[in-house]
């Protein structure tokens, strides 16, 4: 019953050509790849606001000149991502890229940090989304954690559907969005409504200076609203959605994305400062924006309630990222072989659980609360930014097209742009939570190798070349050439005889096998057996301890020759012992406890003897 | 290795004829069979105390009468029971004697009232083994629970170890606790050294006597002291134990059993009024007449440990009885099959997982509090006193041996007095925690019976002779004619190699099939196959859905005819498929997570079908 309620929430298994194969054009590539990029506006901002106001209410109009600085490296990152879609007409994702050009290290580290990346998209945009949703309806802010959960669990199921790369679907919501906030810049810059009317929650901005303005906070602040410029390079990695001329949609569509998220970003700085936004308990910085430019009006709550929309689908297209990249890792046997598996709704469905579930923990371990993921948020994003962009570099040079060294300098100036990004915010966000990603990454790469090396070990072991350990003669598995089958009883029944039929027809040389305690007071099996005469002879094993299993396997070891070690060569007339083991198999799940479960203690002890084979036959039963 | 450990803990298997046989005498009577009783003065006196209490300081000395009363009772208990050992010198359980002398329904409710009651016997002697502790250590009062469950472990791994019934071993303690309490009275009575210091902990007595003293009262504060009598009945249970003259021995433990019960109870009775004795917060009524007669000096403390060692030891003897009751109830088909199994320690574990699991979600329920457990303990015990007593009447009519008459009469007496006991229990505990008991019992005899419905319903189904549904002629099942060998794979390994020669060695009936995607980009495995060449055909099944096991699946039911309905005579010519599917079988288990468990879904998916028997052929990895 769990079982069909489950599929009815997931839907019935897909053919291989109904997978979504659409193909978008350069405006659909909006919501399709750069819904992480474009959202980023809401919690960029609040990032910078939150570490000027440690510096008090002066430091705050400092947010301008250092949205301008951000702007700046996305400008740069916009036109070097235009060159990584030149480069790479298949998809250049960070991981791709550097394993092309930079090597085996560099691809694991590429890959390390775009894991922590896209978890930590999945949780940031969610925790904003629902910071959007509590801003404007504040009794909603304690059930925080809750709803984030209830967020992240619909988006899981939507892509264990396969329905994360909804282009067409997404497109309205983006647009509403980049409406919104435009409406909100627009009208904030000329006649905003609610200018002087307070807005809920009390101020955070320390009453005097905590800490001057000093180059170390700005840097701060620097590095806390780089997290705006996560997902720019969402497009390069999907070059190949595009419908043809695929380079040059994606490269407009990664124009527009710069120039939409240039002319956000600097509206919404320059709001901020006009309005003298500071953060407030209970209150996004995009929710004081927007409540100020438009009142707390029905214009005010759709934006906010787009807002959650998009973040939410913005989470989504990790779901589209992380199970893609983990599937390639374990292809290169970087990660466990079940990411490789698409399951039947052609999704791979154990990267979309796996993302769900690191996700989750995430939002869990910080309570839904978007300012304590910012420090950690970025990191990653940026490493990726700067191997592939050093990846793009060593391509140019290698490759030499024309123009090949203008080329290579635009990428050069991003991926020094980014290094030093990245160093900063290792510097400045250190303790305040990036050594959590400076653990992960590193870890993630000992588990990569760990796995390529058990891999490696189990692929030289069945390898059919590889000598067997000892003998250093190829393996030459002869048949065995005899079967004898065994069929453990308790009993004469319906069950017994059915297992007994398909004994006789496996092999002439068949045993029943009971075994007794001295100590029991039931009468023996035997002379029931001879007046049934099934045609096999029973054989009592005696015991002075109490357990059936010992016997057993004790007999099935004496029926098979078994090999002084595993894996030498046997000698010939080597017996294969067949063990059936009957058993009663109820239809309801609670009866299985009214069945001793020796079968399954059987089965196990006999499981792993070389030429033993063991199977269940189950008797099942009609209640 | 968590395998080795607790093969450590729990010891090597024994052989049968390693059961502990010792024969006990009647001194050594106590120890193992009458713990349960002799403990109870930690908790009786302590009960009656407690109900007095409501009805503030002058109704305490009320707890005099009430033990004399009490003590009646015990005395034709006493009798009562000396003549359960004649007449069943086998051991003479409620459930035993109500099941030959009163019928099946009878019976059913004294194997209830007995789990309940072994259940709350093993709750409330750990708890009150803690609560003598703790009154002697206050400090460790908020570890109550904790220590309650180490106790409830420490009992229940001697038990798996199979050290349950050492009668030698526990004597000494017993020994000590008759002669500490022993010690208690007699100081007390004589010249107790520390009567007018203060106790530890405030007192519980309500200043201004909520309740007057009325017959409820009296009859309420009677209840709670029976708890004193439980376990009296344990002798007549355990007769097979004794050295012969087994019936004189039992019968003289029986009788000693009772005198010092006697003893300890009227003359911890006459110490409680003597020094005032009220409830008091963290200290038992116990130690306050210890403490008080003694001083809190090196005596106190030795009688407060071995209290507690001994009510640890009274736990140990349910561990002694549950086991054997569920596992007659089992072999009665009242109960799941797995409790009359005995381990290789010659034990039924089943059992005694059950009891340890029921009291520790007991002790953990009631916080490890002796006060809570009382009100629930006693109906179940005197439930089994009365039926036991009403089985013996009819044993007596019937046989009609020399003086029955007088016999019949005592029993009589005895039931009759533990009947009305009963109702004044049920009358007057019900809400404070009886109406648990109500539940209880008859759940369980609902159990019984639902349980037993169904090993009948599967034995009228496994039965030989039953006819199959729907045909009307006794089953014969006939030998399937051919056995075709299915093998999956997905590569060319020694793992295929290995299950190759298996199914050859079994049918020369074999194909290997693998199932390949229609969007999969890895090359065909065909080509390999065919210069690999092992004389096994290669099918490979096309699918359009990415599922591996759904295309074997069909393939395998196409390959056997299945009948219409399961159960009907099959037409001649059937044939069995034998599905081997090849498993790579890590040596750790961490690695289980790097191999796909597509071999797991396959195996459940073929489980279940006629003529098709599946089995796992593991290929064991070194390292």
């Amino acid at each position: 019953m769990i079982g069909s309620l489950w599929r009815r929430i997931i839907g019935r298994p897909l053919a291989s050509d109904q997978a979504a194969k659409e193909q978008i054009t350069s405006l659909e590539g909006l919501p399709a790849l750069s819904l992480d990029a474009l959202t980023s506006v809401a919690y960029g901002p609040e990032a910078i606001v939150i570490v000027l106001a440690t510096a008090g209410a002066t430091a705050l109009h400092l947010i301008f000149p250092i949205t301008v600085a951000i702007v700046g490296l996305l400008a740069i990152l916009v036109f070097s991502y235009r060159q990584v879609i030149d480069a790479y007409p298949g998809g250049g994702g960070a991981y791709a890229v550097s394993k092309e050009n930079l090597g085996a290290g560099a691809s694991q580290l590429a890959a390390a940090a775009l894991i922590v990346d896209y978890v930590l998209t999945v949780a940031v945009s969610i925790a904003a989304g629902v910071g959007a949703l509590t801003s404007a309806f504040t009794p909603l802010h304690r059930h925080t954690v809750s709803l984030c959960l209830s967020i992240l669990a619909v988006v899981t199921v939507m892509n264990l559907r396969g329905l994360g790369e909804s282009a067409r679907a997404f497109l309205a919501p983006t647009v509403a969005f980049i409406v919104g906030i435009g409406a909100v810049i627009v009208v904030g810059l000329i006649h905003p409504i609610a200018r002087h009317t307070a807005q809920p929650g009390h101020s955070l901005v320390v009453t005097r200076g905590l800490q001057a303005v000093g180059v170390l906070l700005v840097l701060k602040a620097f590095a806390a609203g780089c997290s705006a410029l996560t997902g720019v390079e969402a497009i390069a990695n999907g070059v190949p959605l595009f419908r043809e001329p695929r380079v040059k949609r994606a490269k407009q569509t990664e124009l527009l994305l710069g120039v939409l998220l240039v002319a956000m970003l600097l509206g919404l700085a320059t709001l901020a400062v006009r309005f003298h936004i500071g953060p407030r308990s209970g209150q996004t910085v995009l929710s004081q924006i927007s409540g100020t430019a438009l009142g707390r009006n029905w214009a005010y709550y759709s934006v906010s309630l787009v807002t959650t929309a998009v973040l939410a689908l913005a989470a989504n297209t990790s779901f589209g990222g992380l199970p893609v990249l983990t599937s390639l890792l374990a292809r290169d046997n970087y990660l466990p072989h079940a990411l490789a598996i698409r399951g039947d709704r052609l999704v791979y469905t154990y990267g979309i659980w796996v993302l769900a579930g690191l996700s989750g923990v995430l939002l869990v371990a910080v309570n839904g609360n978007t300012d304590t993921l910012i420090p950690l948020f970025a990191i990653g994003v940026f490493t990726g930014f700067t191997l592939s962009q050093t990846g793009l570099v060593v391509h140019w040079r290698r490759r030499r097209p024309p123009g090949w060294a203008g080329r290579a300098a635009i990428n050069g100036l991003g991926a020094i742009t980014t290094a030093g990004a990245t160093v900063i915010f290792l510097l400045t966000k250190f303790t305040a939570g990036a050594w959590v990603v400076a653990i992960a990454v590193p870890s993630f790469i000992v588990l990569f190798h760990r796995v390529r090396g058990y891999y490696g070990e189990v692929a030289r072991e069945v390898d059919l070349d590889t000598p067997p350990s000892g003998t250093g003669a190829p393996l030459d598995i002869p048949t065995p050439q005899r079967v004898a089958v065994i069929v453990p009883v308790n009993g004469i029944s319906r069950i017994t005889a059915e297992t007994l039929a398909y004994a006789r027809a496996i092999s002439p040389d068949v045993v029943a096998v009971t075994v007794r305690f001295e100590d029991e007071d039931d009468p023996d099996l035997d002379p029931a057996w001879q007046q049934w005469n099934p045609g096999v002879p029973l054989i009592t094993l005696r015991s002075k301890f109490h357990s059936v299993v010992h016997p057993i396997v004790s007999y099935v070891d004496g029926q098979c020759q078994v090999p002084n070690s595993p894996g030498t060569t046997d000698a010939p007339g080597t017996i294969l012992a067949l063990v059936l083991i009957p058993v009663v198999s109820p239809r309801k799940l609670r009866h299985r406890l009214l069945h001793n479960q020796l079968d399954l203690a059987l089965a196990a002890a006999l499981r792993y003897r070389p030429h033993v084979i063991v199977a269940r036959i189950p008797f099942q039963l009609r209640d």
